[in-house]
């Protein structure tokens, strides 16, 4: 199993616009993708601006699937207008 | 619903040692707090020594079992010789 944590800086003012989105992509990936385990949005405490994705994946080709799909493309694509730069992604394979 | 991000940094040496106590955690943690939904062990991947449990609660009052939990105590006393200093938590809300 494959996780990620992808923690997101959003502009300030954004965070209405932006969480609406991004519940958006959560529904959209967990209906859609098979290879999918758990994909959740989280508002990080103490801080008005960042966003973290707990994200988990059955192997390689789940995350693949996940990045060519066409939903995460055109909901990511809308998203970009409220980033504050580039995700945080820290990429891990589950302890067994 | 409540989320963490706890990241490990462990002394090079210690990976065997300390996997065998991480996961002898998760499986404490699972079995024995209702209010826990997701405790997980994963490893970076491109770094020797880190590593991070995602973790979600039900609620604040999870939270505050699995703290005062005899396991998490225990197991947590023989990990802190493997530790290269405290872990770093990221401290999150679920958005809905």
């Amino acid at each position: 199993m494959i996780g990620a944590v992808a923690e997101l800086t959003i502009k300030e003012g954004s965070q209405a616009e932006f969480e609406k989105l991004a519940l958006e992509m959560e529904a959209a990936v967990n209906a859609n993708e098979p290879g999918i385990i758990l994909y959740k949005l989280f508002k990080v405490k103490d801080a008005s601006n960042k966003y973290i994705f707990m994200e988990q994946y059955k192997d390689a080709s789940a995350v693949e699937a996940h990045r060519a799909a066409e939903h995460f493309r055109r909901i990511g694509k809308l998203m970009g207008p409220h980033m504050d730069g580039p995700p945080t992604i820290t990429r891990m394979d589950k302890v067994s």
